[in-house]
Order: structure tokens, then sequence, then C-alpha cells
């Protein structure tokens, strides 16, 4: 699998290839491609989105190698996931409403639902009891006993009689809670699943106009909203006793003067790092920093593009930036305490994601358009490693299963 | 096992059992008790030291309870374990020089080497190929391969010649290196082992007074030594170009009245939690507060006793004490935006050590002298599991191995 062939030739080869596990075999404990599963930690797995063919890799980090990959998991165009508590298994939310269990030790697929009919991501309690997934068509939220994946609540987002909401920026809080944004209804809604088949939902309303995506901060105390609909962010501090939003970054959006915007970045492609957050700049080639204390800006670091992902090392002594077409062959490596850029890379063509290793050592950049994925170390910044894969997206590591609000 | 039984009684009771668990097997991929190893996640697991037999329970944290009982670890009244990235092995470090390698899925040590006379524990690097071990006895560091435990670094901590220094708070930083204080030195050592064979260390030197403890801050980037020999702490800023010690809270230590401190407190048992550190006052009962940009002290919190462990709830809501004898049955839980005790639980005799789950859904303690482990739910606060073990003190949980200065 050479990375340097066109997309094209390398599904030639990959046709050419044996057929790729998907379903789990009947037997308990066999594993799909017949093999004995190993006897190994999960510490260091992870999965690799192949958003072309509906396919997901699964990676080891220790070795930097994939392990197998596993197909059947249908539209992966917009794809996300989530791990179990265990880290065993990986549940993917897909653009076409699947929501798939993938056993990482036996390699194949446990469970699939096709639980919408269109849908943008999900979310696991804190306890690892509980996937919420979010949903465009029909809009709300649904919520799914993370072993046998039954359904247990239907959250139908309806903001008025009979109209639904569609959904974005769904996150767990602690103690079985979750958050998540009414883009049709201005509105962010908290819901407690204590008691998983009776929610509890608190309302927030009139947070501002169409909320595109949010995100909460590492702590898990503010969950931020984007608005599309106008400058400026919801911010609600849910530690607060009576939680409200308010508004923040009264300039952040498009501005009065509007730029063209190539992609719009994700909201959870905001870093924290120490006391700032480091967030894209829509449409300016500009990475901002704000105070986590006060939400005000305090400053901007100039970057090669549009930026899209902004994320920091678990440490928080750098943060690393890719770009919206048509700069997205590069990656800027920001130092903090200087909060200057300090190396720029050209790993490969259309970089879609990243994702540092638990204690951020290495970094992991997919490279859609070359199909390959590359491992950075990050203190020498010398490339360790290349995966071949086919038009990797997300990249997503076992370790998120004890974090929150990824 | 009856967690009401005096010690006594319980290992009569004990001795009346199957015998535990110790050596594997010699054929690989078999488990030491003769069952086939699970297939399964390591990212619920963990350990609790049984400090007066040697042994080791392996515990699951999803479903509370204990797996396996590992023995042959031999002197472990001053024990700590960190994990391999994997999240498959432990490290022990015991307080006789014993480092042991037990594999949490067969449920067996795999290796164990006493590599010195007398030890105080150890780190594992970001990238989880070295393990690093601190001595008393004879003084200094040692580096293995975290793989075989081969030797391959013996930094002698000779801070005058022929004179070795006993060393404490050693703590692993990013990069494959190590910091660690000469409790005999006056120093601060910081070793960078990436050529683990041929390691370079770097000297700082009168940091002050006889160093008894350090930590070094969740982003790696403080690293901070008690002074036994005088007030005040030594405070090394790790991301400067050349980092210096400077003394902070002068007045922290036994003052100029000392007052009687039943048992000196870990530096490791500080919290960090938003902006703030939260730490044991050395001989009172009080829980300090510190601004983490200044190191200024700015509150005092009153609690029950002297407190040992000042431990954060991950995403910083709350802050969990334990005490020194006679206040030792007692955990307060403080709520951090008021700064203010909000419960006071009564576990049972000699809470020795807390730790959270990795997202903080729950809090297990062990009671040392009613033989046995409470695990609690931080919001309700109620009690989830009692597990009956024998003499328990340190608990370590997998999720360590993703995190850094541990």
């Amino acid at each position: 699998m050479n990375p340097t062939l066109p997309r094209r030739a390398w599904l030639a080869l990959a046709a050419a290839a044996p057929a790729l596990a998907s379903g789990c075999a009947a037997a308990p404990g066999s594993a799909a491609a017949g093999d004995a599963p190993a006897i190994r930690g999960t510490g260091d797995l992870g999965l690799v989105i192949e958003r072309a063919r509906g396919t997901v890799a699964i990676v080891d980090t220790s070795r930097r190698e994939v392990l197998a990959e596993v197909a059947g998991l249908g539209d992966l165009s917009h794809a996300s996931a989530v791990f179990s508590r265990d880290a065993r298994y990986a549940y993917v939310f897909g653009r076409d409403g699947g929501l798939t269990q993938v056993d990482l030790l036996r390699q194949c697929i446990t469970q699939r639902t096709v639980q919408a009919g269109n849908s943008i991501g999900g979310a696991i309690s804190a306890d690892g009891t509980l996937v919420a997934v979010q949903n465009y068509a029909p809009g709300g939220v649904k919520v799914f006993d993370a072993r046998t994946l039954q359904l247990l609540a239907d959250l139908p987002a309806e903001h008025a009689p009979g109209q639904r909401s569609r959904v974005v920026g769904l996150v767990d809080l602690p103690g079985r809670r979750f958050a998540y944004s009414l883009f049709d209804g201005n509105a962010i809604w908290l819901a407690d699943c204590s008691e998983p088949t009776c929610p509890r939902v608190t309302r927030l309303e009139h947070i501002g106009r169409s909320p595109y995506d949010a995100l909460v901060t590492p702590d898990g105390r503010h969950y931020i909203a984007g608005l599309f609909g106008e400058d400026g962010l919801a911010l609600v501090d849910l530690w607060a006793p009576q939680p409200t939003a308010r508004r923040i970054l009264a300039g952040y959006g498009r501005g009065e003067q509007p730029l063209p915007v190539y992609k719009m970045p994700h909201l959870r492609g905001w870093a924290v790092a120490g006391r700032h957050a480091y967030l894209p700049a829509i449409g300016r080639h500009e990475v901002l920093v704000v105070d986590t204390a006060t939400w005000q800006e305090v400053g901007r670091i100039p970057v090669a593009g549009q930026p899209v992902f902004v994320m920091a090392r678990p440490d928080g002594r750098q943060v690393w930036v890719n770009f919206a077409v048509p700069d997205y062959d590069r990656v800027q490596v920001i130092d903090t305490p200087s909060q200057s850029v300090v190396a720029t890379l050209r790993p490969g063509k259309a970089v879609m994601h990243m994702e540092f290793t638990p204690r951020g050592e290495s970094l992991w950049l997919s490279c859609r358009d070359d199909h390959r994925v590359c491992v950075f170390d990050t203190q020498s910044l010398q490339q360790q490693a290349t995966l071949a894969l086919d038009a990797p997206s997300g990249i997503f590591f076992t370790a998120r299963a004890h974090r929150m609000g990824l």
C-alpha cells in the first residue's frame, strides 16, 4: 500500500486484497477473521475513519501500525467515535444515522443500528453506561444502553408544538447528564439521565440565533455554542446554581464585513491550554487567544491559512493547527509560552484531523488525499511513521474513554 | 471475607482459602490459575496494595469488584504503581527495592527484580519505554527497559565525591525525561534519557535544605520540592530555557513554632483544580489554597484534622481530603467554587489513600484497619460498593498510564 499512489490505484490494489472483516462470528469469543482474539491491553488502541468506504482502521499507537480494518459502517463522511470505559469498544456515529459498536479486540462489528436518518455525532456518559446520539432528521437526541444498544430515551427536541429542531453540540457532563444545542430552536438543553428512561430536561431559551456547534471545556464547567445567525458565542456556566446563557466574544463570527469561509471550523477544534483557550478565527488567517476566566480575547497569532482544528498537546506546551482549503497541506505548531508559530510542516494533501497520543509524545494526522496517516514526534517534529489508509479522516484514541466532553 | 472482622481473624480465614496466584505459568499465553486469560479491555482495571502481606489485588472499576489477588511482591509497606501505555502491565515499586511487573490480564507476576536495598517509588516515561526507580540505599535512580526490566542506566546521585544521596520526588517529564530531588544533596536533577544508555543530567544545586518529596503539576511545567530542613518550597519552571529553582510559600513547613506532625503529607497529595492548588497545611487543621500563577497563598479552608492527601476530582469541582491520626477515620469533601467543606464522611478506620475513577464519577478509598475498600458516588456521596481486602493502602487505576507525573 504505497502512500504516494493516487486513490484510484490504491483502491484497485485494495480490491485485490483479502476481504475486510465486518460482523463478528456468532460464537462468543471467536474472532471474525478466524484467529484467536488477542490477549492484549487496550490503552494504546485507536480508530481511524476511512471515510470513503465505510470502514474503520484499528491502530496500535505503541507500534504505530494498523492492526485491522473493519468494514460495513455505512456513510462515514462526517463520523466521530467515543469509547467504552473499559476501552474495548468504540461507538462510531455515522452521517447516515448509523450507530455502530466495534470490538477493538475481536476486530469486528458487534452491534449496529441505524437510529435516525441524518446524524452528526454523539457522546458517552461519564460512567460509561449511556450512549447519546444527536440527530438532524428527525431532530432530537436518542439515548442508548451502551452495552446492548437498546433505546432507553428519545428526546425529540420539540422546541415548539410539532416542530423538532436539528440537534448539534452534544456533549457529556458529569453525572449521566448531557448538554446540546437546538439549531432551529435557538436553545441549549441540559438532559439529566440519572434515570435514563425518565430524563429530566432543563431548557435555556433565546441563547442566540442558530447555534451550529458547541463544546464543553475539559473541566466540564463551561458549555459554549457558536452562533451561525449572529456574531459572538453563547456561554453557560454549568456550575452555577441556575445556569443561564450569556454572550461572549461579541466580534467572533463572520463580522460586519463577512469574509469567504472555506470550511466552518468545529468548535471542538478549540484548545484549552493553561489559562487560555486557542480558537480558530472564522475566515481569517489567525488563531485567537482567549482568557478562560473573563472570556475576553487577549491575543491573535498569525497563521498560514484559515484554521480548522486548533489542538493543544496534553501538557499545553504546544498547539497544533490545520487549515481549510487551499492551505490544507500545511500544519503549524504554536509554542504557547511565546504564543508564536515555531514550525510549519507539510505532511501531505488535505490534512483532515489530528490526535495526540494520551501523554502527547506523538501526534497522528490524516492526509486524506494522500491516503496516509503520519505520526510525528512532538518534541523533535520528526516523522516517526506513515500508515497507508484509504482517505483517512477522523482519528480517535481509546484514552478518550477517560476524558470528558470529547 | 467479612469486612468487619479484625485482621487476625481475617488472615486466619485467608489462610484457609486457595493459594494466591503469583508467578505466571511458563507457557506463554496461559494464566497462572489455569484458566484461560480473559479477552477484555484494560481501561477499567486497577490495583490495590495489600500492604501487610506483599500482595496486590486486581480490581475492575466498572463492576466494582476484585478480580484476583497476586502475591509475592515483597515489602509493600510504602508501595506505589505505574502502568504500561497499553494499560496491561503494572509496575509496582516496593519499599524493599523490589520492582515487580504484574500482568493484569493473566493476573500474575511476569517479572521481578530487587534492584536496590531501599526504595521509595518510581515513574514511567511518557512513551512507555522506560521505568525509573528512585532509591535510598544505595542512593540514586535506575532506569529500566519497561518491556524486559533490563537495566539501561544507573544514575548514582553522587552529589559530592564518593557521597550518594537518597533520592525522592522522582517524576516523569515529557520527552523521556525525569526529575528528582537529592535529600542529602540539596539539589534537583533533571535526567534526559532520550538515549537511555547515555543519559544527560542537568544539576540544579542549592535548592534548599533536605528536599523530602516533590511533585510535578499535571501539565508537566512546575516541579515543586518540599524542604524538610527549612520553611518554604523549591519551585522549578521546567519550561524556562534555563530552569532554576526559586523559593515559594515561605511560611510553608513547620514554621517558627513547630506543631506536632502526625504524618508528613506527601507532596503528591496536592490537588490542582482550575487556577488553584490545594495543599495540606503541615501540622494544621487546614487546607491551603494557592494561586498557580503567582504561587502565593490565597486562602485557607478549615478541615477536621491534619490533612494527608488532598485530591481533586478530575473536573476540579470537588477536592477530597483524608487525615493523619487521630482523625484518620474521616474524609471531607470541599466544594471548590465556594471553597468550603460540604460533607464529612466516616467510611472506616485508617483511611490511607483515595483514587478517583478516570472521569470522576466514583471515588475509591482504602480503610486499612477495617480491611476494606469503599467506593463512593461523588455526586450523591452515597456508598456504591465495599470490597473486602487485607490492610489495603494505595489504590492505582490504569488511566494513570495516560497522565503525566503520577
